[in-house]
């Protein structure tokens, strides 16, 4: 069987090739687990590949826009039984770039979800979407089945594609499955236009020696989860068998609950007060309304009932960054 | 100032424009009543309008595809202040036509939207919703803040124009409101591809002498307004202040809830025995799965407390039905 990922070329996208390779097989369309013979990623820059003696599965760096119309035609084909669908523009860019967002977010997921419905094979399609699909968070709190009121043209986008693949889903185009992903951390490169790029970058940088800038209050609560938390998750979103989710394809994922300030006591604890020193707090108020209007937490029994885990020490995250840190590099030119 | 009502030729479009001639004028961006002095009707037939001598008002019909790029940009002009959203592929036809739906439904929606981005004005677009936008109702009811979880394409799509709209909204590029409707009954003119066309077919074939067809079992609860009850809707929709709203333009608005059968017991009231005995029970699944996805009712109070008003009495529906019939006749031929 052949996999599509989007967003190659990104870190959970780097990440989950690498998962995939090792593992070996994917569950088809009827839950057979399959040989992955082939894995195609897309993005925008050439996504970096393994190395071909490392594996016998064929790996193809596509570099493309996803809503370019036609690119995804030629890219699911009948043999496609699984997509990642990993791209997005980012919070913050979504945010100042409005037709960027919208071009990207929306019509590059409903090019994917078509290119899927143009083949009668019915791929698993796996869609990562986000707290910020919730904005006005009730008292009650937040579970599976709370309304969303997203807050800033990303969640919106994230809002509208998990309705999009709810009713491919429905009509028997693709067996969909979305999975909503806390704030990932420590996500490993450089800043990019995330509103929430910080909860990285004051755990990353510092540990690399350099001064990272926090936005938001000491005391804003983040919902948290690993890398390696997430690419699990996206493994076994795509392995869970379709009558597991039962009516709702659509999971929120555990995880972490961390004020910021929380989050460097962690640093400091792992890499001692001059490390934790080079955080400046330096308060944006426009990504503090984006970030406030996300999720503290949420209720995840569903979730650790279909089998997520997530991290529950923030501190051991850290650690397994620095550990893993050599794996962030590229794995080779992408071809 | 100039209004746009897409959707112009239906029942609704031309029960509008009769009010807002009436009326002579709407609250601009500012808040601010003034002359209404151009009226344009768009659909995909010529939109009956009102003869000349009638008004002032310059009214126009446009015949063209809502989604059609460019089109909505030659429409929305500085001098809009106002835009009704009226046109949809309905819900039936949505469901049996895949991509027709998503094209008009969701790419005519964004057309419009951005031709008002296009703009500075940021005109009023009042945005017509559905019932179909909820379909696991929970058991706790549903109010404006229930979580949407369309069961059909039409349900998706009116959700994730409503995600559009608020977002669009948020950045200020239009005054948007969303009112959600109750099936209208008892609706005008011939069946439609509407999953409930039947709500008012089961009331105007019989009043004309002729057989119709009820396709949901007669205990089937519908939740009810009448045309007069919309309109006068979709007007005070436009008219409240947007602190009114406060974070939501979003409006459930009230309706009546009846079982089916009730409903042609009303008729029986109405117009005796022999004419609702036109009325033949024959059982459609595909019909009765999107109709029973609607909830059957929900919480108005928010709705009654910024001034909408339902219908209390369906004999009373029907009689205004009989009464204001000649007014169904369209104006005079589309110009």
């Amino acid at each position: 069987m052949k996999v599509l990922i989007t967003g190659g070329a990104g870190f959970l996208g780097q990440r989950l090739v690498r998962a995939l390779l090792a593992r070996g097989t994917l569950c088809d369309a009827q839950g057979r687990s399959q040989p992955i013979e082939e894995i195609t990623l897309l993005d925008l820059v050439p996504s970096p590949l393994p190395a071909r003696a490392q594996s016998a599965v064929v790996c193809h760096s596509v570099v493309g826009d996803i809503a370019e119309p036609g690119l995804l035609n030629d890219l699911v084909d009948d043999r496609t039984g699984s997509v990642f669908h990993l791209s997005a523009v980012v919070s913050g860019t979504a945010e100042a770039d409005f037709g960027l967002g919208w071009r990207v977010n929306l019509d590059g997921t409903r090019a994917l979800l078509e290119a899927c419905r143009a083949r009668a094979t019915r791929p698993r399609v796996v869609f990562t979407s986000s707290v910020a699909v919730y904005g006005a968070v009730p008292a009650t709190g937040v579970d599976d089945d709370t309304a969303l009121v997203p807050r800033s043209s990303y969640g919106a986008q994230k809002a509208i594609a998990e309705l999009l693949l709810q009713d491919y889903r429905r009509k028997g185009f693709v067996d969909g499955r979305v999975l909503r992903l806390p704030t990932i951390s420590v996500r490993p490169g450089r800043p990019n236009g995330a509103a929430s790029s910080f909860a990285s970058a004051i755990i990353r940088e510092p540990l690399a020696g350099l001064p990272a800038v926090c936005p938001v209050d000491p005391s804003t609560p983040i919902w948290l989860l690993s890398p390696q938390r997430a690419v699990t998750a996206l493994v076994l979103g795509h392995e869970l068998a379709a009558e597991d989710l039962g009516a709702s394809p659509v999971v929120n994922l555990p995880g972490l609950s961390l004020p910021v300030r929380a989050m460097v006591a962690a640093l400091e604890q792992v890499a001692g007060a001059e490390v934790a020193g080079l955080v400046r707090w330096e308060r944006d108020a426009a990504i503090e309304r984006i970030v406030a209007s996300w999720p503290a937490r949420w209720d995840t029994r569903r979730a650790h009932a279909l089998g997520f885990v997530g991290d529950d020490d923030f501190g051991a995250v850290i650690r397994s960054y620095q550990v893993e840190l050599p794996l962030t590099v590229p794995l080779a030119a992408g071809a």
